[in-house]
């Protein structure tokens, strides 16, 4: 039975990371067969998936280890093909708590590609202090990855405050004149300090990517089969769990 | 003849401030005779009047004494009728140098309404410490006047250092993805600091007018005619002086 | 178990008014974490809180005494230790009868402050002699808040009768080219009236904590814990009562 | 010479008024030739021409009896075939002196229509007793034309006070949030007084033309050639007539 | 008990017609104590009543009978006190089939204000031959509503056809680009026809009440109580029924 | 019984298509109607008919054999006049197995106008090497149909290497600031390769319609009532089936 | 002496045409350059070059023959390498005189690309007697172009009559609510006539590059040398010459 | 005398670089105070300085060496004082001709912040394969600037094909749907290519900074006075120089 998509296999010696399925707009069965075959070579990552939706899939005998996070939206199945360990460390820092979903999406995604990530919630500017407070260990992180919804003021007080690369994540909290994400991410694109970026709104996954291309310095970082579970070179990643993440069962290959 | 407009002398009594003139979209000819009918009343007070139109205008033969200001586009026209003193006093905050000409759009509006202010300019969050660095300065007035343009973050940090009236003018200072001030204008308004409010863009005007509503108590405040040059009673208003204002020839009254 | 959040105890001591949770974006354990931590130092309010998300929430042990409103979708969290007393008052006007909820989040707020309020509704433009017949008793306050949807010429209308400080909660009432609440926004900040400022659409807690920070006149004003019911200082508050509030039961204290 | 334009001669007939030349967008030369062309048939008026030109067309030939108004940008070029007396008559009332431009062109359109109108100026909302005073005098006028910028809040005080046909005209006065018409516009079409209407911003032509299909009932009305000038029948027109119209000398037809 | 809301009872003498109860934004209880008090004068017309909330409506003893149309989402309330027959009638006339609901919306409000209509359906441009085949019918009415979503294209084709009054309904009929009806309004206002005027997107009723304030001419023409049914003076009324209304029985006045 | 809509018989004369049914905005009955009726002259296509829509409506009896698709919302009701076969053939390439919803409703439409087709999915320009793998295939058709949503960078890409005709159908696929649609939509239209051009956000409809234009080169193309199944002449439409059409039985015309 | 820029010889051979010139962004110097390159291998077209740029660039030597005209904005520098005939013809229809520049452009892309095309002005649908009048000999061509600003309601009404690919071009023409260009281009993409398509606004460039890829059915048509002057077989070209083009004197080649 | 403004000297230590002036809203004497006090411990930035600005400013005694370049609009000052050589080098690539003089602006910043970088101009996707001859030269650069207006499909396809990370600046080139930059805008932040991240529209300056804070690794890069021209470590900055430069004389420092 011929495939309806065409997989994009040489992603990772190009760009040196493999195609990630967006689950968005594709049905349960698209989904199934697009990770079965991206299996073969790497471990999976799904983003966007909803609980409705993962209820739905993980029916479904899927290849290796499964890994679902409701929070993030986020599925990792692990086959033993894992990203090296990339050296460097990212503080992902939210302006509120309803940002975290936003943050995990991009710690799930750090993690998955091998790089070390913390989460540094809560440290919006209607209390600068708590941020002021929190400026060393945001400091000593290679990259910022800065969350914020509402007015997105966030984005240029770290960005006057920080040095190192701060990836903006304008995010949809909010309601009336943040228009879905608008106010937020005309902040981040509009900031007065210098250098800052934005991604999408609600992208923690965009964020993570573009901390990837900055640590990874290219291609050429994915690696062959070995065992991921308790490598000492496993990122380490400091999330803010709140309740244990949805985990399949393993299940054999078909 | 018949004159083509009605005046709102009523004001004074009914709001506790007189008729403002507005130059934009008037000619010469219009604004010299609503300025000649208010100055019967009181000082009078002529908003985005252009340097081109003042040169046009100040050939006519006006009331009093006229005192333009380029930089902040305002005429005032000083008859011995001014507004009473009014106690308190208020900050006015600008993130950028650019943002000067509407800070002083307000302090020459306080000034004429009898409101002591003064102007702290560049303390824009690139560089956050400017702004704590002047903090005791700020939390000493009665109202902050918050004046940003691009991504108007100022807003927010004030607002959530201060717990005083935060007035928000976003300014349309910069460019792209700040879109006429829209960028600022919505930072504003989902601002994440409680109860901070906002005006037009680019308004220095009418955050002027918001903090003399707070400060005046209502109407009541405008009195009779008297010597305004000198009077001890006069606000004190701590300017940016950098050029001497277009002072227009003291002349008769036709 | 470490917090995901860092609360802002600062805040009363900085700005004279505790942290509030906004409900939206949080999930039930998230909400009443925060509640608890914050009902050690001060009663507590939480806005946006769904009705579904009460029914979830107030099968929790919570501290204190829990009064929610399901029309202003608010709750307060009563621990004996309300704001004190503040001397003023403020009246919330509204255009039309869809516009009351806006209205009651504001008198909500204002009456957990401890500010006095009353509400005069239904005195829309489009039968102005309504709004006249109410003239006296809306001059009567110190500030005025405005709430209107729709076209939002409710704003400048009030703006051009009273003297006092005029707060515009522009409303997502109305269809097609309301479009959300940008058509009274845009009135309100539009404004021929001088001097009235907007919060976000839809945001009777922002008016209210902007009349707060007027008549509080800044910090210092938050309160030792004392007893709250009955006591003859605490704020008169004019409600529109239609339905009793969701008021859960009394519980200890964890 | 082939002409590059199709004339709609039979336009009277169908709609009961003849073709109207829009000058933006056209060169001299094409102005010319369709003036020339109409005028065969019927007195012809021009809209949106500026008085640079005015200053190069009234150069060239005319035919018939030129009359420009600068303030309105319109220019009628009689040649004895005017449109019959339409009973009736319309109240053109504004918000600002600034609006009075375009009330101007709705008042000459009006005018060459043969319909009788007067413009009541600077009513707006800021002042509600101004527009309280006019009443009476609006109250008399078969139809009302409302044109304001800003937040055009007249539009809903007009449509809850009179119960004649109120047209309404945003018009682009104002800065800032108004977005060049965008605040009136959404202003007239959300508002809350039933049944009012809205016509382009800054349209004073298109409100006119609609008042005269609500006039005249439909075609059948535009007559011989007669003489125009000093007839009884000839609508009246009470402008404010600030300064003498460009008045071109009468030319023969060529 | 007092009530929550101001009625305007001087509605029919200032306005001639009275107040209507806008459905969206109140609830039953509210609904139902305002059609109380207002049929205590009036026939009552209530709209953008939900076929879910006319359920929930429908088991409260209402006054008089009680007609309610799901597809134009009305109920009249008749209590014997209709208005009186005016003379005139309207076309409504609609581009396609889905736009039928809101026609209807217009055709249910006239005639409850008296006035005689006639829905003309299905007439849309891209078939412009439908619409020439129904012009003498279309020009025979006093004033043309013309309704259409999409591009809104019949707007500019029926107004320069027909030389009556035309009142143009742009509806969100349509996806994409049509951006809930923003093309069709946009169409609306910008038509190259001349004097044609637009009310709200989705507006029915807004379109009725403006065609009433023209073919009455203005106040006093509400009148005493009288039997409304079967009554020769009644207005004509041309429906598209397919499906019979929901139709309460009437029940005593409490 | 008068029927509420007017059928456009003539347009298979007039334009070579006959009139299509957009089921969104009609209700079941509404359909059933104007599927019989134009069922006497032509095969039938109904488009944006949801899942729920189609539960419903299969349950009336309907003319000849229903083959309804729910990828691609589309219903064909055949009745033995299908169009004449139109030569040339269209590649329909899509970014990503998300557009391939919108792929379907051009094939499917299409293929009911008689018009060969192949589906090209998955070639989105993250991995433009998929895309260059396939440019011989998309070469060899007579028209490109370019589906994409997100950024929409699909349609540059290809402009740039096919020099067929290229209609672009951008998607609302993706979130934040492809605000629903309007990125790709701009993309689409502001494309720097020449001559591409755009259909409605999400109207696979709109392109095959276009397509037809093109390659039936105007009107007189369609049948005679034959039989249609099996025919030799059918056109070839290469589809991704992935889940079999719903397809309701075969029933007699009543 | 390296070049600034890359140009796209093989465009000829890929797509069928050459590289065109934008103007728009571009210096005299770098115009020329790219202008002098180009013309080694075909005869160059420049768009977008205002009357200004022209009268620099026209004193710097060019190869071949200079071709300016000035409503068009178009330059077309012959160097006897020009495209061959393609038949087919494409009728160029325009809503208003104010398109017509639009409508030019087109028409001077079509007749460099070796297409016949005819200029169709001023049937807008105000008066659609107008366009009906003209159907025939819009029916016989190939392709129609529909050009229209304002509402463009010309898009629909040609697209229900006419059965060839309808290509529309929105212009910016209009004020107010149609916003730039805005509510014409919304109109082509909402359109109720099926499968018409839209470029970007006022490109008449586009539309004729689209017509030409229809047309030329892909690449291998643009050919070797040979004199374009009188040639048999050039298109015709029916224009609506008002004014000489302004043509540079033959130059030789430096 | 004291200053206008307050200078950010702790800036270097603290995020790496000094503060840059944006001349676009400042005054001749506001920049010219504010270079002077820079000049004190850095060579001095200024941006977006027009053409006219430069020939007022030059007049006035500056400090150091001044070199000025109209494409880019910046202006260096050299003292002496310049940044250390930053390892690592940026390829700054662009769609078109007219997006060179954003990409210069990119390339003098960071020229001036002491980082090697090279305009690879022209390589826009209407010719794909013009970017793949250069893919080498760009995967060699360690940070690709990508510069596209229109619709700004280059941001995709350079984001499939290199993995190292891709700052995109989006320019407002183009016209009509271009949207003054929002579509190339909304394709940079809407990429189906992972990880690349957005700046505002039209800085090349935000470009070079988010360079600039990756490869600096953070502060304490900026130096101590050493001479700067001529150095061995100075940055190689392949530029795309067209003209000369404007270069004042070098002055004394006041």
């Amino acid at each position: 039975m011929p495939s309806d998509f065409i997989l994009d296999f040489d992603r990772v010696r190009r760009l040196g990371f493999p195609e990630v399925v967006l689950a968005a707009g594709k049905d349960t069965a698209q989904i199934v067969a697009i990770v079965r075959q991206l299996a073969r070579e790497n471990d999976v990552l799904v983003t966007r998936l909803t609980r409705d939706a993962w209820d739905e899939l993980s029916r479904e005998a899927m290849p290796g280890h499964a890994d679902y996070d409701e929070r993030s939206r986020t599925l990792v199945v692990r086959v033993g093909k894992s990203n090296r360990f990339v050296p460097g460390d990212v503080a992902i820092v939210t302006a509120g708590t309803a940002d975290v979903d936003v943050a995990e999406e991009a710690r799930r995604t750090l993690e998955y590609l091998g790089v070390t990530s913390r989460v540094i919630a809560d440290v919006g500017v209607a209390g600068v202090v708590r941020l002021l407070g929190k400026l060393d260990e945001i400091e000593r992180a290679d990259i910022v990855i800065a969350v914020a919804g509402m007015e997105g003021a966030l984005f240029s007080v770290i960005g006057g405050l920080v040095g190192k690369p701060i990836l903006c994540v304008p995010t949809s909290r909010g309601y009336g004149a943040n228009f879905e994400g608008l106010a937020s991410l005309l902040s981040a694109l509009s900031s007065c300090a210098n250098g800052v970026v934005a991604v999408n709104i609600d992208s923690g996954y965009g964020a993570a990517m573009a901390a990837y291309r900055i640590l990874s310095k290219g291609p050429k970082t994915w690696q062959k089969p070995r065992e991921s579970a308790g490598s000492a070179s496993r990122p380490r990643s400091t999330s803010t769990a709140r309740r244990p993440a949805s985990t399949g069962a393993r299940r054999k290959r078909s």
